[in-house]
């Protein structure tokens, strides 16, 4: 069995974003593969038989999912403190991720998949709602950014940082006429965003903006509003 | 702050069910109160703002989300063996989970709500792929069980005890001329059906089949195929 640890990965996507800034987090050496979704190599479903990313090859076993490669990394170097000890802190960071999921990042793919004006307005409704009510979530974990637990960097950051940062990108180029404003009537959501975007683990494992909103043009065909 | 820990519930929602079995793993007292799904009260909305169960006060916190709440048990208890030491074997049984539920639970579903023989050959083919990469997922584990990791009782277990004893209820009752056979062609995955169904803490906590086939025949007007 092989000591090397392989983590196959695809620039583009957020949910492999999510384990290599784990894994930039605890230091973990890995060899990395990356995968061309859009022409999957055919030997890949011998390591992930769903054949999505992000996967890794560890002790002879293969992992895949991404909320389980990053608890995975939490129990690899437990000391790395991207969960705290405390039981029901852990469970509101669990929280967090979870809600950011099915609210924010599922109204985002929706708008992405119909990109037109008209959508725009449940759109942003759906971000208000989710927005107003994640704010609540930071300010009752710590009134001071700029994580969402405060000074302390988590799985919570790590899980929603990819996300945030490619609505970020898509926002400063789709949205140009639309003039979005995000973020403003939720200050502690705003000063989250502006630190997990800036943390170094987001940023050197990001491709950069052109590249997501590249790659968005030519998937959905996405021009400016 | 009160020391009282409550627990809202629904004895239908195998969502639910999930928290009810490892809050009885690890012997947590909890006040139970039972939540009617189809008249919510107008009050509960200040505990779980999205209004779902499961959701726990604990510590003057509200917490949602069934799988937050078993990984909440297990850090409560770690000491209760629902998730063991090795930082691989804990990814392999959050790996399982996260496929049983993405595979197997949300084709019941879409089954069970566009419920007609036509769409029946679709449901099996679903789970024919499902059940034999789970009796792969299984065998690479133990090769016995009756749990996932063999003779200790885990969260893949208690995740997925919830789903499948309504399946079986489902399969008993609603499919009777259509004498779905299950488990047969995957050795493994019956033996760990058998296991988990008839464990205490998931058939104390579970109201019953007739319950269940009740429940569904009113929400979908079911009848046997």
């Amino acid at each position: 069995m092989s000591d090397k640890i392989v983590f196959y990965t695809a620039k583009i996507c957020p949910f492999a974003h999510r384990a290599d800034i784990a894994f930039r987090e605890i230091g973990l050496d890995v060899e990395k593969v990356e995968i061309d979704l859009s022409n999957k190599p055919s030997w890949y479903k011998d390591v992930n038989p769903e054949t999505k990313v992000p996967a890794l090859t560890i002790q002879g076993k293969s992992i895949a999912e991404s909320l389980v490669l990053i608890e995975l990394a939490n129990d690899l170097k437990p000391e790395a403190g991207l969960l705290p000890s405390d039981p029901v802190t852990r469970a509101q960071i669990r929280f967090v991720i979870e809600y950011f999921s099915s609210k924010v990042t599922s109204a985002w793919y929706s708008f992405l998949r119909d990109f037109k004006k008209e959508n725009l307005k449940n759109y942003l409704d759906a971000l208000d709602a989710a927005y107003t009510r994640i704010n609540d979530l930071l300010l009752e974990q710590a009134s001071t950014g700029p994580y969402f637990l405060g000074s302390q960097f988590s799985l919570a950051d790590v899980a929603i940082a990819p996300f945030l940062i490619r609505q970020e990108a898509s926002r400063k180029e789709l949205f140009k006429d639309a003039q979005i404003e995000a973020f403003t009537k939720y200050p502690r959501v705003k000063e989250w965003v502006e630190g997990i975007t800036s943390r170094p683990s987001v940023k050197d494992s990001y491709p950069g903006d052109d590249y997501i909103n590249d790659s968005f043009k030519n998937k959905w065909g996405l021009s400016s509003l």
